[in-house]
């Protein structure tokens, strides 16, 4: 079967002055990754016409499918809409269905008040040889060209917008349009083992691997995720070779595997908790509200998670969660005496099962030699059990603030598997 | 002056199926940008022998400066190290000093229990034609070749050990060997007026714009940035000429400035405080943790930040934050009246000056008739007044807490401006 290969070309100055991070393209990536097409490279170019113009003519050379996001906004930096019509030989026509969705929005979910502005009509102009991709979330139409028998979809790059016309729009004309191979992903989600040491321990298995079965090392924020890809023409064929080495490999890294699943780590600890129907609250220094925030992404989290106390300044730590005045004087903020008050006050505090409390020196200031920038101390308790847990991070603040978030949370998820 | 231009050339698998987001190419553009350095393509390749060969002879016929990230590391699904020796016609040694150092980490720094494994110490083998630049942060060496006048750059896809790399040892280079332009960002931030209204406005002013000073709207989270761009031979000279129109660009957006600075809202807010010398904290529920986050992501935000009681659960906003259960029943916890509650109790219970405070349902479960997914109430107070706002949001969840955080920040600024 022929593999359908796939280019995403990101269109604007932004991305390239590194004013915005990109992550449509893996969201793209993702969805056709499920689908069965490959994306085998992704191009950023600025507002430049010719840049945009070579990078069309090189991907389509590359590629089956291109797909370009970005450049269709209303204002005049965007001259992708033009460009497109040109390349493509086209001219500009209104849609009236496009239009009748753009005044559609205005008057009943934007609600703005006086008359339509000529540059937001002008969203329902498109060149005339595109087919339009009904863009359910805004006033930018996603548009098919189609050019020596290769699909070039052009998506607004508003992220929520481009995401409903991925789903809704560009996969189901794929899925109609080639016959798709399957690909298939299997991870290990392990802690605790540095990439190094997991790929001596694999060493055997992964010479032991067919060669269109690959192994990749994922490591982030101490963590490292292993992941098997496979491909084929049938799903459960690539499925059911897939499934021993998977098996062996998980058996290989027992010992140090959070779970074999490509899930976070939040998202673990919530689907524990959510079996034992048990609770927790977070008691967060130098994290300052970052666990919080985490577990509460993950949709549902309020079966069992009630809530955090920020004590980002000690008045707060003693105010709020009861630590001595004695212990902050004596041991300080950041120690193990502290994290633990403030661990066992919070569970008082909010009444939950479990609580999980963080103190550190995330950096650039406040280190000293005694304690360093990187200094961490975490606890975890419930009624009748405490434990703790130091780190001494090297990092940057923002390094160090992940990195203690996501060691306390596996230092709770064990805490969690061993006291239920 | 001649234009130099760079490419960004990223490999690895994890990009292309989106299971990692790339960080990297916007912080590397950011610092060539402020270098004078013009990042005009970003390309990202797969693990794949033929796909990064052909990178590096297109990039190379396109750019000055290509720099290479990722594909490193010390496993085995890492290719790129023997093939840039290839490429570049060298055979592998041994670096002394590179060996030392992995050694000197391992011992002193990772404090690893054991021998050194062997695949670590290959770390210290590069290809003979490369000038190693040092990595303080880890054990992958950078390396510099030259091809045709062309500088490669091949550096770790760690974030950190990159940042290192980059500020450290590229950019010194590269400020030696080009005579390099000044290129100047002036950045106005809005809040609270559409990219179209907003480029309605600004339609002649942008047509007064001479041809090599650029506009450019960056719409985030309902704001909206504008970036003015100017390129020249001195910066001074560039700065002198861009001042002018920088100033009419602010007068005309007065009304619904929030900054004339590239800042993130976070910031601008703890500058105000700072200044007045006040303090605040937050009750958060729809927001779980994430305006803390934000807050605390600011180095020195300890200074004007108490901290945050992070109510999920209805139990913590009666409990901890003191509001009434005839308001949670009688009105519910997305309400005016609650969240009023939970701003005035955290100014009792933590001591601030400025209190803000979010309920909402973030989706997508939650939602009811009265109160859809999207319903979401923010207060701000003192301890003489308080203020509220409402906000019908209609996207997915990550969204609604995104755009909650940033409405609830810029209603905070005004708040206190318009009470200190």
């Amino acid at each position: 079967m022929h593999k359908v290969n796939a280019s995403i070309i990101t269109i604007g100055d932004e991305l390239l002055i590194g004013q915005t991070i990109d992550t449509n393209s893996a969201f793209i990536a993702q969805e056709f990754n499920k689908t069965g097409v490959w994306v085998h490279r992704r191009v950023a170019v600025g507002d430049v016409y010719d840049d945009i113009r070579k990078a069309l003519d090189d991907e389509s050379v590359l590629s089956d499918i291109i797909v370009i996001t970005g450049g269709l906004g209303p204002t005049a930096d965007d001259i992708t809409k033009p460009l497109l019509c040109e390349y493509f030989g086209g001219k500009m026509i209104v849609n009236e269905k496009v239009k009748a969705h753009v005044i559609h929005l205005f008057e009943k979910i934007f609600r703005r008040p006086g008359p339509m502005l000529e540059r937001n009509l002008k969203q329902a102009e498109v060149p005339d040889v595109c087919t339009v991709l009904h863009n359910a979330r805004g006033t930018a139409p996603g548009m098919l060209f189609r050019k020596n028998g290769k699909l070039f979809f052009s998506l607004p790059g508003v992220p929520h917008e481009m995401k409903g016309l991925i789903v809704n729009e560009v996969i189901p004309v794929i899925q109609k349009e080639f016959a798709l191979p399957a690909i298939i992903h299997r991870t290990v989600f392990t802690a605790g083992r540095g990439e190094s040491m997991i790929a001596e321990l694999l060493q055997d298995f992964e010479a032991s691997l067919p060669s269109h079965i690959k192994l990749a090392y994922l490591p982030n924020y101490g963590m490292v995720k292993l992941r098997l890809t496979s491909i084929g023409d049938l799903a459960d064929a690539v499925n059911k070779e897939l499934e021993p080495f998977f098996i062996r490999l998980q058996e290989l890294v027992k010992d140090f595997m959070v779970v074999n699943d490509d899930k976070k780590l939040e998202e673990v600890v919530g689907q524990i908790l959510r079996k034992h129907a048990k609770t927790m609250g977070t008691a967060e220094s130098c994290t300052g509200g970052y666990i919080a925030h985490l577990i509460t992404s993950i949709a549902g989290s309020s079966d069992y998670y009630k809530g955090s106390v920020v004590s980002y300044d000690n008045t707060v730590k003693s105010g709020v969660l009861g630590v001595n005045q004695s212990t902050l004087s004596q041991y300080g903020a950041v120690s193990e005496q502290t994290v633990t008050e403030m661990a066992n006050g919070l569970l008082k505090t909010i009444g939950t099962d479990f609580a999980l409390a963080t103190s550190g020196i995330m950096g650039p200031g406040g280190g000293t030699p005694e304690k360093p920038v990187g200094t961490v101390w975490i606890a975890v308790a419930t009624a009748v059990k405490t434990e703790t847990l130091q780190l001494n991070l090297r990092f940057d603040r923002e390094r160090n603030i992940h990195m203690t978030a996501a060691a306390a949370l596996d230092f709770l998820r064990k805490f969690i598997l061993a006291n239920t």
